[in-house]
């Protein structure tokens, strides 16, 4: 099974921490959450308040951070990006 | 020398990103950027921004997600916290 991946974007945070919930208790090991500039506070605080949701069932793998271009042909700007890896450590399984 | 530490706050994202430039300048082998909620973003584009300025002349080392609680007793509330470990790889030193 590829790597779940969760890209926070305009959303309201709680429709991400419900997915991320969600995601864990189908049984995803890991689930890779990723934000794209001003969505990169989002991002945190829904791995964060899924980490007290669950009471510490999960836990920080690789926390990547680079830049990606976005916009228009000669008209890109960089935008940073973060990466968090949540591992799942046993989290309550639903159906 | 103990740990370099630039908080990332309300000023703009261009006072910060001179001083990481200057901290490094100076020759910080280390520096490490905190931002407390929703200022995360604009920690993450304080290193990308220094990292393009300086043509990677730095990488990352370790990246903390944690919560710290604000307010008053009996009022706190959980905010999540970033820490970017941004090591110098030679950034050109200045006096």
């Amino acid at each position: 099974m590829g790597e779940e991946v969760l890209l926070v974007g305009e959303k309201p945070e709680s429709a991400y921490t419900l997915e991320l919930m969600t995601m864990l208790g189908k049984g995803a090991p890991r689930v890779v959450v990723r934000a794209v500039g001003r969505n990169i506070s989002k991002a945190v605080y829904v791995t964060e308040g899924v980490r007290r949701l669950t009471g510490d069932k999960i836990a920080y793998g690789k926390i990547r951070i680079y830049s990606t271009e976005v916009g228009e042909v000669k008209e890109e700007k960089s935008v940073p990006v973060i990466e968090i890896e949540v591992v799942n450590l046993g989290v309550e399984r639903r159906a």
